[in-house]
C-alpha cells in the first residue's frame, strides 16, 4: 500500500483494499503498519501525537463495520493513544463479527536515522499474545520485530499457525545503490528463517513509495525514504508462495493451510528437541565471558 | 570432505587437509561433524559405539599436534566416549600451541530415519560455549543445533563473533527431485539468519559424497544417504562469502573481520533493543492458549 498524506483517504484506501481482498477469496486480511498516515518518525515532531487514537476508536470502528459486513478477520495496524503521555504502535485484531479480539502492541521498538520510533512509541507491554482464527491461532507481529527470533518463536509456542508482520521499511535514498538489495534479502531472508524455525506461515505486508513524511501537508525536511514494498508470505518450510513487487500497490493473497503446519512440523521435529533446560540465558541483556 | 570406509585414513585426509588449509593462509580451522568416520547413524548398530574415544584421545592428540606445529586453531569433530553408557557428538577446540581450550557437546539430538543421533548420542550438558580466539571469541554448534535460533543467539551473547557449525547433511536419495533444492535451501537460509540476526560470522563445513555407512567395511543396508556439501561462510549481514559446491571436496577459505561485526551491530543494533523482560516464557516446552 502507499499512503498519502490525508489520513481519511488512507483509511478509506485500506477499507476498499479490504472490501476487494474478499472479493478475491480472502477471510483474514493485514494492513501495513501505520498505514493511516505517512511514516511520520522520519522527524520527531509533537505535532505527530495528536494522529493517535484509541482502540477501540475512530479506526477500528470503521474496519469493525467493514469486517461484520463481509465476515472477514482484520488486522489493522494503529497508532495507539492509551493515555496522555503512553502511545503505542499497535494493531488491532478485530473478528468476522465486527467483535475486537485484542491488540498487539509493538516490543521491539527501533531507533534510527529516519526511524525515531523510540521518540513516539512506548514499548509493548502485552508480551506475544495470538489471536483465535479460523479455528487455529495466528498472531501478529510488527516491523522491528521481525529482526527477532525470541518473539517468532515465542509466537510459535503460543499456538500460532500464522504470524503477519506488518512493516514499514524501506531505503535511505542515499545508500540503496550501495546497501540496497543486500538490506532487503536481510530482511526477507529473517522472516523466511522464522518461518523455517518455527514450522508456520509468515505473512508481510509492507508499504511502497517514496514518502516525505507528508501529514497533512506537513512535511519532514530531508532526503525521505523509499519504501521498498515486497510484501510477501512464506509457508512452513520459508518458500515464498507469493510476493509483490518493490514499487507498486498490490494486494496480495495465499492460501494458509493448517494441515501443511502440521506436515511440516512431522518431517522437521525441531520443536520436540528445544533444550527447554539450556536457554535460560536468552533473558540476559549480554553473557560476559569466564 | 568426503569420507571412506577407514577411519585412519580419514584422520589423515583431515591432517592433509588442514595443513593445505594452512598454506592457503589459514588461522583457524573446522572440520565436518564425524569426519573421522562415514556417517553411521544410518542405522542402530552397537558396535558402532567402539569407533567412540576420550577427549583427549588419539584423534585429539594427532590433532593437537598438528596446531602446534602449523600455529593454527582447530574445531575437530569427535564422537566422543565420556564414560561406558555416555557418548557424545563432540567438537574439540585445539590453541595454536597445542592445547585443548574445550569442547562442545551437541546439544540438540536429531532422531529421523537413517538420522538415528539419539541412539548414539547423550544430549549435551556444557551450554553453549565460546572459545578464545585469535583476541576474540569462536563459538561451535554442531548440525541439527543449526536450525535453532536459541543456540545461536546465546553464542553470541557469549561473545561469539564467529559459529562454526559442522554438519552432516544430505538428501535421502528418494526424496531428492521433490524436496531436495527446497531442503538444502532453507538449510542454508535458516542459518543465514542466525548471522543476521546476530551481527555475525557463521560458518558450516559439511561433507559430500554418497555414503552407506561404510565403517570398515561394516556397510548399512538400504539406500543411503547424499551428502550435499555446499558448505558456507556468512558475513554478519548474511551475505554469502564463500561457498563450496554439491559433490567435490573443497578447501572453504574466508576472510572473517571482526571489525565488520562491530560495524554491522552498529548499524542494525538488533541486541540494544532485546526485550528481556518478555523472553521468559522461551524456556516452556508450549504454552497452552488461553
Amino acid at each position: 500500500m502507499a499512503c498519502g498524506p490525508a489520513p481519511d483517504a488512507n483509511v478509506e484506501k485500506g477499507v476498499a483494499q479490504v472490501v476487494a481482498a474478499v472479493g478475491r477469496g480472502a477471510t483474514v486480511v493485514c494492513l501495513p503498519e501505520l498505514f493511516r498516515t505517512q511514516y511520520f518518525c522520519q522527524s520527531e515532531d509533537h505535532a505527530m501525537f495528536d494522529e493517535a487514537e484509541p482502540i477501540p476508536g475512530p479506526t477500528t470502528e470503521r474496519f469493525a463495520a467493514v469486517a461484520k459486513e463481509h465476515r472477514v478477520t482484520l488486522f489493522v495496524p494503529v497508532f495507539e493513544r492509551r493515555s496522555a503521555g503512553v502511545y503505542h504502535n499497535a494493531t488491532a485484531v478485530l473478528g468476522p463479527d465486527g467483535t475486537l479480539l485484542g491488540r498487539y502492541r509493538k516490543m521491539h521498538i527501533p531507533d534510527d536515522p529516519q526511524f525515531y520510533e523510540k521518540f513516539y512509541f512506548t514499548p509493548g507491554d502485552l508480551g506475544f499474545p495470538t489471536f483465535p482464527v479460523h479455528g487455529g491461532r495466528t498472531g501478529v507481529l510488527i516491523c522491528w520485530d521481525q529482526w527477532y527470533p525470541e518473539p517468532a518463536r515465542l509466537e510459535a509456542l503460543a499456538g500460532a499457525e500464522l504470524v503477519f508482520y506488518p512493516t514499514a521499511i524501506g531505503w535511505h535514498p542515499h545508500e540503496k545503490a550501495e546497501f540496497g538489495a543486500a538490506a532487503h534479502d536481510a530482511w526477507e531472508t529473517v522472516q523466511r528463517a522464522h518461518a523455517i524455525a518455527n514450522g508456520m506461515y509468515v505473512a508481510v505486508p509492507n508499504r511502497v513509495g517514496a514518502e516525505h513524511a507528508d501529514v497533512r501537508g506537513h512535511r519532514t525536511d530531508g532526503p525521505g525514504l523509499e519504501f521498498w514494498g515486497a510484501s510477501f508470505v512464506a509457508d512452513p518450510f520459508g518458500r515464498v508462495i507469493a510476493k509483490a513487487s518493490h514499487d507498486r500497490e498490490e494486494l496480495l493473497l495465499a492460501e494458509v493451510d493448517p494441515r501443511e503446519v502440521e506436515l511440516v512440523r512431522q518431517h522437521w521435529p525441531f520443536l520436540r528437541d528445544r533444550r527447554i533446560d539450556a536457554y535460560g540465558p536468552i533473558t540476559h541483556r549480554w553473557l560476559d565471558p569466564p
